[in-house]
């Protein structure tokens, strides 16, 4: 049995949009602790460059490699989109993504094989997606558009705003005419708009969640490697880490979790 | 005279946004080198905590003061509002924020005293034009407004967009029904939209923009100081920095000055 058993698992976001995939782990692990680091500071990482989000990225995941973690969940679309492959070199745990997970899903979902992708300019710009999607299977068409306005949107609350249908009409109108039946949500933000998207697109298209699927691919992941805690009696506990303000994470803890969480302490990240 | 008289004056702003107000600064004092430091990578400080803000704006301090300059301007209101006092004790150079300006430009603006101001989440939260107003004038009645979505907007583009419309006229309902006479655009990015703020606020309203009257109380102070470089006969050159890639600072420099600048280098950030 690995000594690293009892260790909790780590997951990262460039904010707080990772609390749905910190949820959704929770809630197919109750057992494990969590540690989850929210670089609030820096947010958002999906209008900086690939070299900027792979230096914040490798800073975040030194964080929670000095609070001992077995693992860690990069909840983040765009950290996930270019910055796994530095990160699983430098970094001497497992590794796990947003992106995998939800071009299976996409897959899994899809009938017509037109599948749409919604994501940050930086998702977008690595093609990250559709590599992963392609890969698995070379039928199928993709269209994918960077939605920059969403987060913000979340971000302000106005989630049934009438003017987030008229945004969500605008980006999605082209991928809509084009008749896909399925539409990755590629960032953590995007779940929390899912009934304004619902109404845009329309009751037959499907929306992949990443933060369900993520989860399930780290529990079965975390199986494989024999890291599952599956001995530990006491329910497990998440613990959170913000590198801006506290004050900001309790409401957006609840707009994300739909639920109270333990309060998040403030950090500064270790330069790496 | 003065031997710093010939130093640059540094102008900087946690993005791009300020580039209108070195523009501003560019045309008034044509003969003045200036050094722009845009922080692209932690792009905005106004959705982030005052003490986040004032420890970038350190780190932003830091670099123009490495560089010589004899003079800084803060071309950004977030910082203006939390961070001036901190830069004027720590830094041995003149620092000019846009605040004060403004203020005094929307003083002079007003016929019936009733002033609307709209800004980013940090600097409502600071009431800096509240007090800079109020101290100067205390018959006037000010409403404020946070417009988080503004600068996203800008950044997408879509200035001309009918969801700018929808947006501006949201935000700007409780200022337009108080019946304000006077706008400020307390935020750099403000004025790429003023088309569509007209549009909305209507021809009745003033708009107070502070690139220009920052630029105006700038060349006061420098005057009254001895700093003007009154006998130089080139032109200034601009220099610049900022801290993400440098592909997208072309387009926004085309887009915020209208015009074509010398290309910007990227640097990396002392810690204070």
């Amino acid at each position: 049995m690995s000594a690293d058993l009892h260790l909790p698992i780590g997951i990262f976001d460039s904010g707080l949009g990772g609390l749905t995939v910190a949820r959704a782990v929770h809630r197919l692990m109750p057992r494990e602790d969590l540690v989850y680091l929210g670089d609030t500071a820096r947010v958002p990482y999906g209008n900086k460059s690939p070299a900027t989000v792979v230096r914040f990225a490798c800073e975040d995941m030194q964080f929670l490699m000095n609070h001992g973690v077995k693992a860690v969940v990069v909840a983040c679309n765009t950290v996930s989109a270019w910055a796994l492959p530095t990160l699983e070199q430098r970094f001497q745990v497992p590794v796990f993504g947003v992106i995998l997970p939800g071009a299976r899903a996409a897959l899994a979902a899809t009938r017509s094989g037109r599948i749409g992708v919604i994501a940050t300019n930086a998702t977008i710009r690595s093609q990250a997606y559709n590599k992963a999607i392609l890969a698995r299977d070379d039928t199928v068409r993709i269209i994918a558009r960077a939605c920059p306005l969403l987060v913000p949107l979340v971000e302000e609350g106005w989630m049934d705003h009438p003017v987030a249908v008229s945004v969500l009409r605008e980006y999605l109108s082209p991928l809509l005419k084009w008749d896909i039946d399925t539409l990755v949500l590629g960032c953590t933000h995007y779940p929390v708009l899912k009934k304004a998207i619902r109404e845009v697109a329309g009751p037959r298209v499907r929306l992949v969640d990443s933060a369900d699927t993520c989860a399930e691919f780290v529990k079965e992941r975390l199986g494989y490697l024999k890291l599952l805690d599956t001995r530990r009696r006491r329910a497990g506990v998440i613990e959170s880490f913000v590198t801006d303000e506290v004050e900001r994470f309790e409401d957006f803890a609840e707009r994300f979790l739909g639920e109270k969480i333990v309060p998040a302490r403030k950090v500064e990240l270790p330069s790496v």
